[in-house]
């Protein structure tokens, strides 16, 4: 971007939210960028990137720490940005990002998390592939959102299903939404993808009760961070790397 | 309120905040209506209340469940609101005011947990009285919370004794941050009193880590519930009350 | 009561227990002070009270807040009382009952589960309407009892239903019993309303399980802690209110 | 005890309680057997016991597993009972001896627990020697406990030591005290041995918050259920032994 | 055993392993000591050996009680060993015998849950009845385990049905596997019982999912323990008892 | 390695452990080697190194993030192994290490805690810098063995500092040993870096408790798990990554 077209933007907008979809897979950050840019405030910009040579989505342990390091560059070299959002539901190296900058760094699975929290009793996660199921797990219990969480399911849609128009993946997830309200009694359905942003409104409506897209989450999240003027602690386990 | 005035604060303002303060002192009241306006948006209404006839402040469980039923009674008859903040940092009534609408109701104590839970690994709270230590650990543990809190910590300041201007309130809640930071490895604090709201920015700038204020982080938590068009799950615990 | 009266039954008995039913359905009152009464000591006094103006069930949260005043102003204007017993399943007010008189004051459901963890593994709960589970499952981890109870289940049987001779209440619970037995491995059951305190016995005989009923459990607790002498702690928490 | 003896005692008294210290100590059977007596209904009998050839005192997991067998002969073996009480504050063989018999089965450190519990927020432990609080720490997660319990404080005070008339046992146990009162905001003291039985009085009214004694506890406790009717379920952990 | 016998012995092998069957049926201490035999180095030592007049097999609290005096004499008695096995997947009296000696002594439910808890994310136990599993969920609980075992199932095939040739006791075990995959989302399981150890292969290969049999796991891990030359800690709970 | 090296050695070894230091220090890798070899079985080569272009030591989160590709590569290149350690205390990549092979991964820290918690009822760790300490928490947590940890604790020796003879790293992590002694009650401590290594004897020696490092912890570790015959699963977390 020239400096010339940063100043411009810069005028026009009050705060920049770079949001990192940690895959590689452009129409999945154009679609990112799309859900993103529907729940902003007029002043934010977004600015939706995606590292290269990363792997084609994110599914499971390996594919994620394989993605960090591309993300992590984008977040060192970027510095005009008042807030970034981990635009993978995994929440893929929040806390190494975090060491990075000072400005909130904040995962699209903890927003919806979070917000999950006060408005229901418990919530359950409806998210891709079994192999993810683990990972999503262990974040809920750092985050102390198990507590809250009465399951996490999967859908068996994979990632990369829910990118073609003419999947079956709005209605198997659905099925599983049916289910997370009778057996887990659940109150309110967290969708556990990045690639699910385009559904939460009408399976909202579908179910009647709260069904909740991290990437919206998220961005309203980083705007009321950013609003607050809040940032990471510097002290302990967030302290900038000695050889950064 | 007159039916033009509000058409005409209607044209103003995009969205409403109902911000209760559940005891009954009305220059606290006026605090938190300032420090809710100062972060609020251009277009956030902020309409700050407290019940008649509660306790002069909330410091313990019985002062809380005396506040609780006033409070309500607000809630019930304001329809024309967008979200109800509880600025009271036990989060006083919280789930009851949840079963009476389903707009977003946030409670200042629950928002500043979970904003310090993004923005450091462990953080420390500093409340009042040894007496609200207990309701506040109910709370973190309620919430999930309690997995990043290190410890709740009374400063032995009275809520009211914050209202007086020559008193030394604010150094003993600082000698208390000196404690937690050495103590507990705190990365952020949390201050545990609606009536500390002016006191978060000082202490940060003092003592080189975050200082949350509950009042603001829910005015900014609420306006980005009410940007996604969050809506309080009407299944289970809170569903609507048959008798209401 | 007269002066004179007070007098005749303090030569009869040896303590009295002040019986607290929240809600104001007097009917029910009289079945808890029965069930009461069936199991205390000769020498305790049972005296079955309920505050007026009270929602005449408590099914929920909001209910639960709307009944806790007027319970308080029963225990702060009663004095001579050797403990007292909260007659709801969600113990309504415990904690802010506590700070007003330094005599035990015990929840029904507190007290059934304090006594279901001595004579079992697992319990399991079965109580009215879904909507009261979580404030259950809240108390529950409060008093640490969630480490033997194994799921708090719904029977779907409404609270004043369970006054209604001919309804077909007790199979719908003896039902959910069953299920417990085979889904949970329950090794005993709780029965999560005042209102099932009658039915304790039959369900304990047709199942070949232990089947608590709360009153009672809180009756001969009750009377155990008057025989210790024991009173509730000024320290911390439960000190008392600067401005009772 | 003669056929004859046993009829008499049967038409004085309600119920039985058979009292068992696991160790071979018999000056301490009878102090705790008075202890148990004092608190006593008029019409429970007590019936203070030890097994002979287990070890002198229990202090650790080795002497506790020593004196099981000989406690569980003891149970086995005696019929006419209507409840029994583990008087050891590790509660030696608490499960296997709820195997031998559905009369309820209660052990004097989980009496305590429980009425601390809810007498106080929080209550802390003070035991004997720092090679015993292993054994605690791991009852009270198992009970549930732990929730409410501070910390278990070893006083360095060996159970012999409190059958010396002469020692300072009580002053250091009191030291203790203040301590946890201090350092764990302890609203309530739990004495950590069968030994201290006779202290609890004193120590109560010396440091002004309640300090409790298990075989107490546990008299009442056995007594109201008892009264109760409540038998240990045979479903499950506490099934009968095929082989008794 | 001869001294000479001994001093031979010594020469052959590097280390010696007493593992201890609890119970007294001489032909599962061959199986166990044959299963052990089959994954020791060769220069371990395996000598099993089991308590007499202990049950025939142990199935829940009681007879696990009774079993541990005979096994605390075989560890008190038998001196020149490296370490000690206590082949009972109740782990029957494993925190007395550590403090009997500096030697590591080691599980073999405990052996289990450690080595499944690092090939897999969540593990099921398969069990004997029902009334073991209450016991081996608290184990779990204790050793921290639970926070990777899934559920842990009974088979309901008694530990001596596992001794005859002509049961369908595998069946119903490897049924019970099935159920684990499928509800509890297993990654491996461990086989509950001492006297399954001669099927872990064969359903590791039925079912393409680690199952582990405790004992061999146990041999493995205290030949680890002794070839680091760890000792058991003599601080604390595990202090020598001072009448030994 | 030549086909015909590789061959010679094959014949020679039993087993070949894959120890992975996954910072770029040789100097640290050449000590890690040394004290694996130390305790390794003759049978047991070890293939001690490591990846290029990592940083030259892990001191908290984002040295983490960006050592693992580099790690995960040598995993993958090499073929012929038995199975893996991953020596650096914060378990770097584990979980996606996992993934690329069925063979046992296992990290330092890891096999440190597990051991831990088999000879002491609670242990402390003493690591490098107060950064590093929330990773580790994390870690315990996920494990289950925060259940047997009483305290993390940095020395705030620098993981390099180590490496210089001169330096009194030794000194210090000696005092903060004293210090979980007293204020911990641990029975055992682990060693919270790599390169401590070399100190877990003299401290042993020198404190009177077990001192555990992880890299020889692992060592025996892995070739108990790979003379077991154990495979990581390949259901659910750890199944085999689709773009491999």
């Amino acid at each position: 971007m020239t400096a010339l077209k940063r100043r411009i933007l810069g005028a026009i907008f009050d705060m920049r939210l770079l949001v990192i979809n940690p895959n590689s897979t452009a129409a999945m950050t154009v679609k990112i960028g799309v859900a993103a840019r529907e729940v902003a405030n007029t002043g934010t910009e977004i600015l939706a990137v995606n590292p290269k040579g990363t792997p084609a989505s994110i599914e499971g342990y390996y594919d994620e720490a394989l993605s960090v390091p591309g993300m992590l560059e984008i977040i060192r070299t970027t510095t005009d940005f008042d807030a970034v959002i981990i635009a993978c539901f995994d929440d893929t190296g929040l806390d190494a990002a975090r060491c990075l900058t000072d400005r909130p760094v904040i995962g699209i699975g903890e927003a919806a998390y979070h917000f999950a929290s006060m408005i229901a009793n418990k919530f359950s996660v409806v998210t891709t592939l079994a192999r993810s199921v683990p990972a999503l797990e262990h974040n809920l219990h750092r985050y102390g959102m198990m507590a809250r969480c009465a399951r996490v399911r999967s859908s068996e849609v994979a990632v990369l299903e829910l990118e073609h128009a003419g999947s079956d993946a709005c209605n198997r997830i659905s099925a599983e939404i049916d289910r997370a309200m009778v057996e887990d009694r659940a109150e309110a359905i967290v969708l556990g993808c990045a690639g699910m942003a385009d559904l939460a409104e009408r399976l909202t409506a579908q179910h009647g009760l709260p069904v909740l897209d991290g990437v919206s989450c998220a961005v309203k999240l980083a705007e009321a961070m950013v609003g607050l003027g809040l940032r990471t602690s510097r002290l302990g386990g967030y302290a900038v790397p000695s050889r950064l």
